[in-house]
């Protein structure tokens, strides 16, 4: 059996693409009204220059039982349609350790997610359930890409004699607890120098790292600075750009196949310039972006 | 127009109780295997003896679609029965703003919570969208239940020249964001001196406390420290002691209404010794426990 990882780089590999379409359906801005439509003319457009979906499942939650009926439906149409990309289920679960097993069923045994999000502010207890399942992926949101971030991920925390950042704390402890090799970072690409600096000290984790596009964050930066020590590991999420690149609903098929083709072509172009550079170096050294 | 904390004062005061039961239906243990079956015999055996219900949404998911029917039917059966009890959802969600915002979206207008319990990791993006229903309640999760909460909630941060563990400034950016009068507290009854220590600066917004019962909280400390300046505000939560008190499918709705009465009695026991000892004082001291 693949584990996560291996998992991750064969998806990569096949459509030659480090992008994941965030399917955040949203009615006021989709140009169908119907969710799982809306959902199978993404995927059908995309499928094949992307690497992975990541469907957020509060935009489900939000519709209520037929939401999450279309969130069901929309799983299983990625599956029919590109068997081998990543379904990550974005949910930010955290929870005590028996709510937690709860919440890593669903995810994993219910929906069937090939890897999830999950947040740690209740520690180890949160993440273990998650880990169990040794062939899938555990983002652990360790520098999230919105503004207010900083108001707890920012605090400076000692540990041991040493002053770092929560996030940094995060970070090292989700290194810690990979002894199943399945967990990695969410780092948002909103916050570059971080995103460089957790990637220095974290060079084999995947990075999920959303925040591109309309979030603001740097393609070039998120590339160069989330790819792990061998030119892979990583996912470069991106919802609305990809989304409603159109509202018409003639094109807006079309027109998220153009955006997404966009955003792999550009993350591809840093990729070139990232192994020109020499890559990650031995010493941790910046690629010279 | 009642403020949460009015309906929560009121909801406690009708039945004399600050008992809220956890509705977490775990089929390993249930009586019955249907859950909106047990839930409504649990609900109907103590609907007059608590004022708050709290489903754990985990325990719904775990059984995806049919789960979250069971979950539908068993708010609607709280509100047939018992329409003066606080439903409180208990999620935990935290996400960027646009994502959080579909999340209130789900929690109180989908699903229709009274109130819901947040995660702050995000810093307040991810609560500001809850917060906009200023007649909801917001608990944010300051100090959960766990043994792992120490990872992360008791890492000393520094904060002008001041230094605290981190959930410490969280429940001082809590209070700092309750400008619409909603926020409250989750605050683990398994860490009395950080429960006492938090009541003490935060003595007006009500406190969620888990813990008791299974997770070994004393039920003592919980109520002496929990309550509000002015005696209330406060819901001490438990779930498998009730839920679970029988698995004997005749009798499961007697042991659950015994055991919720009994909590009820030992929290009203120690309101009379916190009233004797003269509540919490003025100089923010330590009722004579």
């Amino acid at each position: 059996m693949s584990t996560f990882k291996e998992r991750l780089n064969s998806a990569s590999s096949l459509h030659n693409s480090f992008v994941c379409v965030g399917l955040d359906p949203d009615p006021a801005r989709m140009a169908v009204p119907d969710i799982l439509e809306f959902n199978r003319t993404i995927i059908d457009a995309t499928a094949d220059v992307v690497c992975a979906f990541k469907p957020q499942l509060a935009f489900y939650e939000a519709f209520g039982i037929p939401g999450l009926q279309a969130l069901e439906g929309t799983i299983a149409h990625i599956r029919r349609v590109t068997p081998h990309a990543i379904i990550l289920g974005d949910a930010k679960r955290g929870d005590i350790g028996s709510t937690a097993t709860a919440y890593a069923k669903a995810m994993f045994e219910v929906w069937g997610f090939d890897a999830t999000t999950v947040n740690v502010y209740q520690g180890f207890d949160a993440v273990e359930p998650f880990l169990k399942y040794g062939d899938r992926g555990v983002f652990v949101l360790c520098r999230s890409s919105n503004p207010s971030a900083r108001d707890i991920q920012d605090l400076p925390v000692e540990v041991g004699g040493t002053t770092m950042p929560v996030y940094r704390r995060v970070a090292e402890r989700s290194e810690a607890w990979n002894s199943a090799g399945n967990v990695g970072l969410v780092i948002g690409a909103t916050y570059p120098e971080e995103l460089e600096e957790l990637r220095k000290e974290h060079p084999t984790l995947p990075l999920l790292i959303p925040g591109v596009g309309a979030q603001g964050g740097d393609v070039v930066a998120a590339t160069m600075y989330g790819l792990d020590k061998d030119g892979g590991g990583m996912l470069i999420s991106s919802s609305r750009d990809i989304l409603y690149a159109s509202s018409d609903p003639k094109t807006y098929g079309d027109a998220a196949r153009g955006a997404a083709i966009k955003l792999r072509d550009q993350i591809n172009a840093a990729v070139q310039l990232w192994q020109a550079s020499g890559g990650l170096t031995s010493e941790g050294g910046r690629p010279g972006v």
